[in-house]
């Protein structure tokens, strides 16, 4: 690649220096292993601050392991987990809730990531049929995978169903600091407050090196340790997990991070607005902007700014925001766009 | 723990000045993710260089995510492996070998943490009758988790048996650098030349934040990139995993953090042979100290030293040496357990 | 039920007198366990007649049992299966297929049951991405689970299609003998012939107490006799579930077993056609029945003569028929329906 | 084989008549599927008459699937089950247990097959670390893989300890006719009286054509059904498993089967006691005998009558009785080998 930033995703950001300097802080004498250690039992305090006295947390090293420790612990081999199709559990992880829990996924059509209630009926059928997977876990991302966010009354409507039927509800928030932000709205009130039984908390999108939390809000949580030591998500050296939350979760980082991120998305989807060859296909509700480009643009786009295709069958791509994203390099990538479309005509 | 540093684990120490160096020096702009970047693409070489060209290297987040990936890799779920009884992979993993791979450990008991030709052949029957899970995979720790070391010559005689035998030899190499420190060889010799198969390369235990690497010699490793993600050991921030490993590999530092902390375990158990209410219970050829040591005193000792039991019922201890140990640490504590067991007689 | 015979499924019905006679034949003496008899061996033999000599036979309990074998046999944890989303596997074996072979289903759409070269193509994307399961097998049913055939030249396309893009074809055979006594082939034209990789030669369904066979046409089948052992599949006196094959495909008893089910769905359909109240929803093709039935006269309907509903929300039922079935039940059946309907007016 | 009957083992017997006649009776007409039949209504109201009212029966297909079934209801994927490393679930099943429970067995060393306390205790360490899988589950088996029986104070002493310890105790019940009769008690105080917690009831190795039962007598066993349709344990046509162990349990067939087999082995012994070249090497209990044989006469006998070799190494054979062994069986079997060794000398 040759630019220094670009839109291929927000992993592809660094590190932020808080985080760093954070690392470097706690890279003092021996502490404790596995998590026994006293910065990790305050940053375990801190998310209990934010989130809950009740709240349990437990530290993995990325987002595939935490969605795969919140699905073993709340559904066994027989039950299903009900998901959007985009669901980064059902396309992006390889298999892995399949592999880890031995359940079913069962993947609802949507427009723009979004479960509904309406969705997850289709499902709700043979019940204590023996025949069948059993519904057990509903599966919802905030943000989601298009970018696009769940109001507060969303996530309770669909919270108040999913319980109504015993369910639970799993809240894949690979993109939380950017979904809060954005609804301006705390922690809590997007999660335990409507009613989230588990959160898988993202760190590493949002600034860190690597690292999640998952959350349980009011479960029994007496086998979680077993299943992250089996699901090969307990680190060492846990300190240096739990020092990136730390500063994350300090001075509002997480917030900074998320907005700017957010606010550089809404920038970049601004300006491509006035390129008519441009269609935007996605609310731009986070730190994504999901676009139609014109095909023969695309390959030269990628060679300067790498970045993924969304569906190619219809030439549809992702562009994230980061952290770190600056003005000038939307400024760059949409001169370039311009160009390259100018070219076409 | 009131003391900076202790002998509880190897993991207990510190990230390495270097290493923090290294991560950095590597935190700048954007990398592209999932390992396709300058960073773990010169790191890759850097291993090439030294186990030979033909080697895969995949990268892990732990050292049981380097091991149920090369498992996974070689062995099917109606395969066994054989590994002494001590192996961390058999008494350590909270069964994730059997949990990732479907398989069977088979445990060999030993005296040293070391398997012999002996051990696995007991092992040996019932080959091709469908009702034995059928032994796939042998593997050895160096340094064993009792710290004592395999000699080339002893690896090339495991490693002769299990080819003759259709099946691969695994080291689980978690203290490697420890061990080819001690051996005074090369890693190439007492892997790859020696026939070993696949390793578990460790970095956690020698001064990385995380990160464990995974060696395959000459297989067909095509599945192992989804093994690997399945497992959720594909770290998206590839690039701080590898350069981690960069730091490692230069200037030595792998041999000198290792050689340091043999010396002091040697240090240790000189001093500790002095006291005559102690006994040492296994070789000391790498950077772990076994031990017999009055039941008395221990709650005290690990009072100011947290260290692990290994054995409660012999009132055997284990205590760890690292890159990090000072003379000064080893004088303070055989220093109080000697006024410990004044205060006994 | 106060019915002797039914609708409700062709497993309702019991086991054929040839076959019942079979197994008493074969209830002499010892017979080495496991497979090894001479009565497994000239069954297998049986079936590498009608197959092709390079036909592999596994003998299983169940259907389940039957298709868990060929998936694991054919699949990786990180594949995926392409099937119909009403497809038994997907549906009705509580995800067995992802709890035995660890991989994803990937359910397509269909009206009629039937898979199509461009749903399969509709999963057709990130092939060699780690990110995604892999498409590796795909899985027709014949006759489907809606009672409605693939013709030969049909599953010739989807299979050309498969070997193409380097997958495997998989048929679920439940009820493969009506299938064939329908379409007037041979079972080797509609499989093997066909592009058909590995079956599920279903026997339950055709007038056996239990039994399904797993037929492999020309694959590596070295690992299938461990798979099927660990998969609990293994009958210790295999003489009986061999007996029952030879009896089945001996005098052609498949194909009047079949042709008469077959016959009787035909008849069924056709009288029910007279009735205006009651819409056939899907083609008859094989020994099933698919109708929408007014949802008042269904509970009472049921009490006489049991049935399961297939889409509750539509009141559509499935009326399955049997080697066993009679005109007078089909009389007795419709006449009832009309009886109800009349109360309704 | 040239011989009617052999000792190879209890499975190469056939079906009792009176079990075969029970298929034949209830080979009428249709009955619904699943279980939902008042043929198996009223078999697990034997069973409930036989083990207690709060007996919960599932029935299996075969042994592995039943114990399958028992582990997955009571173990999770990170805990252990500890048993003799003699037992059919660690040594013949290819390594079921761990593929379909994910959990770790924990092998004993015996000398004659039976599990002490003192055995267990060596595993019961590490609990509630999260390192080490929890043990959870421990099985022995009556009558053993060795032909020897736990008297009923052993199961309790072993159930007291076992509960006191937080887990649960399974009986694997392959032979568990044999042990009653040989006994002299009850199917109750040998299980569900002395503390067993689930059994597996076997019904194969002592004259039906397929199937056993697992017996729970104070769990929660809603998730059950669940997990034996998952593991391809339901038989559809469920009447012909019930009715197999009606006739079993009617009549006291078990009884006469079991005692009539144990008698044979008795007889078996019995005479070649009276052949000091042969030393028998476990106590006749119930329907096994072990015996040291001269290496050199092996082949031959087996060619006449098959049988496996129990321990290679020490040229010790294992011969199984049966209930259809004939006093004339054992003749001619004893007379064989006196003849071969006649040859030797």
């Amino acid at each position: 690649m040759s630019r220094l930033r670009g839109f291929a995703s927000d992993n592809n950001s660094g590190v932020h220096p808080d985080v760093m300097r954070a690392l470097q802080n706690v890279n003092v004498g021996h502490a404790v292993g596995y998590g026994d250690d006293d910065i990790t039992q305050r940053t375990i305090l801190k998310f209990k601050e934010i989130f809950g006295t009740e709240t349990d947390v437990f530290f993995a090293y990325n987002g595939t392991g935490a969605n795969v420790m919140a699905i073993q612990a709340l559904a066994k081999p027989y039950h299903a987990v009900i998901c959007p199709e985009t669901a980064h559990i059902n396309v992006d992880e390889c298999g892995a809730p399949e592999k880890h829990a031995g359940c079913k996924l069962l993947p609802v059509k949507t427009d723009d990531g979004k479960l509904t209630v309406e969705g997850i009926k289709a499902y709700m059928h043979g019940i204590d049929f023996e025949h069948h997977s059993q519904p057990r876990l509903v599966s919802i991302t905030q943000a989601t995978e298009l970018g696009t966010l769940y109001s507060i009354r969303e996530i309770e409507t669909i919270a108040a169903y999913v319980h109504q039927n015993n369910m639970y509800l799993h809240m894949d928030g690979a993109r939380i600091a950017n979904a809060a932000a954005s609804l301006g709205c705390s922690f809590k009130e997007m999660t335990v407050d409507a009613g989230v039984d588990v959160l898988s908390f993202g760190g590493t999108k949002n600034g860190l090196m690597f690292g999640e939390a998952v959350l349980f809000f009011h479960q029994n949580t007496q086998a979680v340790k077993y299943i992250r030591k089996q699901s090969a998500q307990l680190h060492s050296k846990m300190r240096y997990t739990a020092a990136q939350f730390e500063a994350l979760l300090s001075n509002e980082l997480w917030y900074k991070n998320a907005s700017h991120a957010n606010e550089m998305a809404r920038k970049l989807a601004a300006k491509l607005g006035e390129i008519p060859e441009i269609r935007i296909t996605q609310k731009v509700e986070s730190n994504g902007v999901f676009a139609i480009v014109p095909e023969e643009i695309i390959e030269a786009l990628q060679q300067e700014f790498f970045f993924y295709m969304w569906d190619p069958d219809k030439s549809e791509v992702r562009w994230m925001t980061s952290f770190d994203t600056q003005e000038e390099d939307i400024d760059t990538f949409v001169g370039l766009i311009k160009e390259k479309i100018a070219v076409l005509a």
